[in-house]
């Protein structure tokens, strides 16, 4: 519970690379922290780390907020409302923060069945990357009523960098989030079709990015995921399989508003293709892989 | 010819919006400049503002350098090497500087005729817009021979603020040209997609200009156009129909390199789409109008 120096009671749900280091964001902030996640690997190192232990269930009337950040929709209703959700356990005025990215629709409904048993709720869903979430460092673009962020808000300020408030209603934060990710997926599979164009035509990756990155084709994703493929390094700091996953979401929120997206469609297929190639783990720049493999070009530190 | 003073005589051939900007700011710096075009008006409108009367034809043999701004490689190669083309009268020595968007391959044909009859050749597609060019403070993407750099480094520092060295082929420039373009005409039908589409999620267009120009999903193309469409202003800037000429050059060299794009075919495909539903000559922001009609949507400034 609260504590007149601020120090708040807070569960993080899903300690992955994202969710872990907001659990060390908050630890490092002076909250007490413990995690959930289906690795108890994870939770001794947060544990270690200065987290509390034990199982936020087993502490769930005296937590202040529920930070989730989970893999998707499925997951965020499991572990919130499901046989063994938290939700129905925690006191009344609590909050929850759902970070995971999910149709706008999802964010509405459970911020109404959070009301009904007297929580507040945070339409949260988080952009930036792991090393931004270890440093406290995230954007969130966030949508609920004013006691949900005022009840958010030690938790906001312990995360996160820039907190867009998008609005009264959940749903907006996701609808968002949605639009981000539709742009990001689609300029990552742009920045490895035209690199790979490029190669065809003479012009080296290095070269590629140098020039390109101070003229009008340049795009954030660009700046950030062509010196992987240039300096031929995959390790992951975001996979391949956000995509399938965030661009699946996107183009089905699409779908059902009727709306044609053939930009995001073209770049989820390539995407998909890479997944199928064996480089889901891979950084998502390794899309590239898919137009080299495909135009028999080496990229660099590939062998031909 | 040259004079002690810097002063050359230049032709620009091919007075529209970017043509006109480029001869402006030659005269600026200070040469005697000639213009053609096929509408004599833009040809008085630039000896008003400090051109040369007459026809470069007449004047060919005096003339350090020709630069050439027409729409596509056929104009290109008709104002050179065409029955009244220009270069067969130039003095050898002087330089063409070739500035429209083309196949890589045809630069180098254009330069290798060009040597033939002792003129330097660069191979110099532009990259700015309209103010930019009026401005003297263009991209160019420049490839050909130390001596054909010399020969055009006073047309170059008089219309560029950033000139691009490619190397010593002929080619080279327009391949970074086309990569640049594929990125640069994906982003613009991105940023219409994720606008429109936002906005079925009741995302409203100031807010997602707002928000994603500070996120992970930016482009230089959606900071510059966005705008655009929030205003409700298709005033043409550059217009849709560039788009249909410049990926179609793209997807034909990617074609004959065995190369798949479907990000730039589905991008080229909303232009190709704009320009049917009668908005050519509307700014390029105006594809995010085919989403819109598609999907039911009402844009700033347009009524329901």
């Amino acid at each position: 519970m609260q504590e007149r120096d601020g120090t708040r009671d807070i569960a993080v749900i899903g300690l992955g690379s994202m969710g872990a280091g907001m659990a060390l964001s908050l630890v490092r902030a002076g909250h007490r922290v413990r995690g959930q996640d289906i690795d108890p690997a994870r939770i001794t190192a947060l544990v270690a780390a200065g987290g509390q232990p034990g199982a936020p269930a087993d502490h769930a009337g005296a937590l202040d907020a529920v930070v989730v950040v989970v893999l998707n929709a499925a997951q965020t209703e499991a572990v919130l409302f499901g046989p063994e959700g938290i939700a129905p356990r925690m006191r009344p005025g609590a909050v929850i923060l759902s970070c995971a990215t999910v149709p706008p629709a999802f964010a509405r409904d459970m911020a109404a069945r959070a009301a009904t048993m007297g929580l507040h709720y945070l339409d949260a869903p988080i952009s930036g990357g792991a090393a931004k979430a270890a440093e406290g460092r995230l954007s969130i673009m966030a949508s609920g009523g004013p006691a949900s962020f005022a009840a958010a808000r030690p938790v906001l300020d312990a995360m996160a960098e820039t907190v867009f408030d998008l609005g009264p209603e959940a749903g907006a934060g996701s609808a968002m989030k949605a639009v981000n990710q539709m742009l990001a997926g689609t300029h990552i599979a742009a920045m490895a079709e035209a690199l790979t164009f490029g190669m065809t035509q003479g012009v080296a990756p290095a070269t590629f990015l140098e020039v390109i990155s101070r003229c009008a084709g340049t795009s954030w994703m660009l700046e950030n995921r062509a010196p992987h493929v240039v300096a031929g390094d995959y390790s992951p700091k975001s996979q391949v399989n956000i995509w399938p996953k965030d661009l699946g979401i996107v183009l089905e929120i699409a779908r059902e508003a009727g709306f044609e997206a053939p930009l995001a469609k073209a770049a989820l297929g390539r995407f998909t293709e890479a997944a199928a190639q064996g480089l889901g783990q891979e950084d998502d720049a390794a899309v590239a892989k898919v137009y080299a493999r495909a135009a028999g070009l080496t990229l660099p530190g590939e062998t031909p």
